[in-house]
């Protein structure tokens, strides 16, 4: 397995180095040096955590706890740096989701596609 | 991005060349030509999907099903391909895991990681 480990290492290089990482980590560093953005992002981060919380926990979610979620959602997509950061999240999700198919295409030789 | 793409499709490559995942796709074959072997493990497999279903649909797992799960399962163990097929299978999880890790470190760098 020593040649996959280092084929890992030369993508998680090529990651690191893409012009998609970069902007991410960027656009995170100038959030992160702005007072009022990190406030919003942060606690835009932290009621979207207590929402999936609740739902993992079974318990339902009431009409004003999602409206206030899309309140909010709409709110800090109105900020720049962050509507930016969100937009690079989602492609760079949508990346690792295709490298994670890609690496475990030689199992649907054995398994099957389970998508087919 | 086309870097990275290309870098997943060389993992890809070494990952299907690796003498791990050649003997977990011989043992595959060798248990799919073997009546008793495949039946042995359509049996296992399918007891194994029914529980996560039922424990996936938040219903308790009678002892007596867990009792015959364990059972399945010493029996299948004592069918050497059937053994070396899970060893494999379990070794190759683990490398998956590993990649999966390893690709995603660079956004330790931005969110930290959540291991530590
Ligand atoms: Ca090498
Ligand atoms: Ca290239």
């Amino acid at each position: 397995m020593s040649n996959v480990y280092d084929k890992a290492q030369e993508l998680k290089q090529a990651l690191a180095e893409s012009e998609e990482f970069k902007a991410l980590k960027s656009l995170h560093t100038q959030i992160d040096q702005d007072d009022i953005a990190k406030r919003l992002l942060e606690n835009f981060r932290q009621l979207q955590l207590d929402l999936q919380q609740k739902q993992m926990q079974g318990v339902q979610i009431t009409e004003e706890e999602a409206q206030k979620a899309q309140q909010q959602f709409e709110l800090v997509q109105q900020h720049e740096l962050i509507s930016k950061l969100m937009e690079e999240e989602q492609r760079l999700s949508v990346v690792i989701g295709d490298l994670n198919r890609i690496i475990t295409e030689p199992l649907e030789e054995i398994y099957g596609n389970p998508n087919e």
